[in-house]
């Protein structure tokens, strides 16, 4: 059952970063650059080194996502300081960005909902429950990891 | 509900490619190439086009890896014949790169299973039906998608 159990998983996965990879480009985004725009959605802005924190990824990854980000009109930056390096100036959504990543959000959302179509309140809460334990499961192999 | 649901399997899942990711890291290999080892594994032999189009990767990334792997004593490639490209010739793995596949194999496994620990035979059906309705639901997506 277990080999089943991946062979599906790994499937599923592969068919929802698919789906989400289509849906970003009829966005005209690039799926890469999602985590960003969420960000900056709820944050109203940051820097670009505090993005590349948030996001665990290298400041330079950052940089080159930005780049293309104002390159394509979604965020502009505002340098409050200019005797400061151009990664400490502040990143924030366009008024066009804005309603974009809107648009990007409810995509996701829609989604999300699609995936679980047919499920039971009674359902979501066992699925939601397998979900706590293999957490549970995870967590403490990554604490034997540590102590390894 | 959902977005709870969400948020833990996102969250899993970074669990997860986080200790596959160290697990590699132990085992000496980098966890790009782990797919062209398995794959190797299975198959015997192979060729740097038959890799790129198995794993749905450019044959850039594959004719990069296969550098790699090769240099890390990995894999060996034989060259049936000399006036053909490079491309064509034959890759497999050496006996050392085919001992450190079987432990790369079996650190997959026990993570697997340490994964599902404490489930019941029952518990894990139901799991799997879930998973079969969130592979239906997104196949739908998919044919939805492909006529839009």
């Amino acid at each position: 059952m277990l080999d089943r159990i991946f062979k599906l998983e790994r499937y599923n996965d592969l068919l929802e970063s698919h789906q989400r990879f289509l849906e970003f480009e009829t966005c005209g985004i690039h799926y890469k650059q999602v985590p960003i725009i969420n960000l900056l959605l709820r944050k109203g802005e940051s820097t670009q080194a505090e993005l590349a924190r948030q996001l665990h990824v290298s400041r330079a990854s950052v940089a080159k996502s930005i780049q293309r980000l104002e390159k394509d009109g979604y965020v502009c930056r505002t340098q409050d300081d200019p005797s400061k390096s151009s990664r400490y100036s502040k990143v924030t959504l366009s008024v066009s960005g804005y309603e974009r990543a809107l648009a990007v959000k409810s995509v996701v959302e829609k989604g999300e909902l699609a995936k679980f179509e047919g499920f039971s309140d009674e359902e979501l809460s066992i699925y939601y429950s397998f979900l706590e334990r293999i957490n549970y499961n995870l967590l403490k192999c990554d604490e034997l990891c540590k102590t390894k």
